[in-house]
């Protein structure tokens, strides 16, 4: 380690495997973990200028405006980048549930020595908001 | 989307580049996001076993036990998988500066329309707690 001042304008793309960098969204009122997603540097534009979290789908390879489908949309309060440039964290208001599955955090399971269990409640039935395609 | 139950027995390391999952630590009292790194099997394995969070260093190649010269340790007091199975979330006892930088969070830096500015007060100078190596 050497250089402990890194000079940053904002996230570094070019860091990320196929130009996609991690975004953590968390609840700015609770501080609970909501999700994590993936930004290329147009979602990131996108995000900064509706103010409305926008991700890159690598599943679906495409742009995937947060609860554009679900209803279930994230605005966003403030965004932060690691010392790396290559993390970003989103503060967001959530509506409704963060996670496909129903629940408010995509982190619903738990894991210990023994295994893994869900130690979350579902909100909504995934099927009663998304459509089947 | 199709299937909203993914049965689940732990972290998928196989949708992950190169084996790497990314692992979220979030300060257990406060829900401070303090950093991003990655996790391999064998690191997950041995942060579930010892207690003591471990990542896999990208940029040095090699496992790296939070803190092993730096002091600034990580006590694991929960962990949580997403509904992917692909993403990691620790909540940890933080000791001193998560960041490498000095910061208590890698994410000091906040981002909006204007640019990028520093939004937190450094705890250490680096080059107090890290050898010139």
């Amino acid at each position: 380690m050497t250089d402990f001042s890194t000079p940053v304008t904002g996230p570094d793309f070019s860091r990320g495997e196929g130009g996609l960098l991690p975004a953590i969204a968390q609840d700015a009122e609770t501080g609970e973990v909501l999700m994590m997603a993936w930004m290329n540097q147009p979602a990131f534009e996108e995000t900064l200028q509706t103010g409305q979290a926008t991700y890159w789908s690598r599943s679906r390879g495409k742009y995937w405006r947060k609860g554009e489908e679900s209803g279930h949309r994230q605005t966003v309060r403030a965004i932060f980048i690691d010392c790396d440039a290559d993390t970003i964290l989103l503060k967001v208001d959530q509506v409704g549930a963060a996670c496909h599955e129903g629940y408010r955090s995509c982190f619903f399971r738990q894991v210990d020595s023994v295994g893994v269990r869900v130690v979350a409640t579902k909100l909504v039935e995934p099927t009663a908001v998304y459509k089947k395609s």
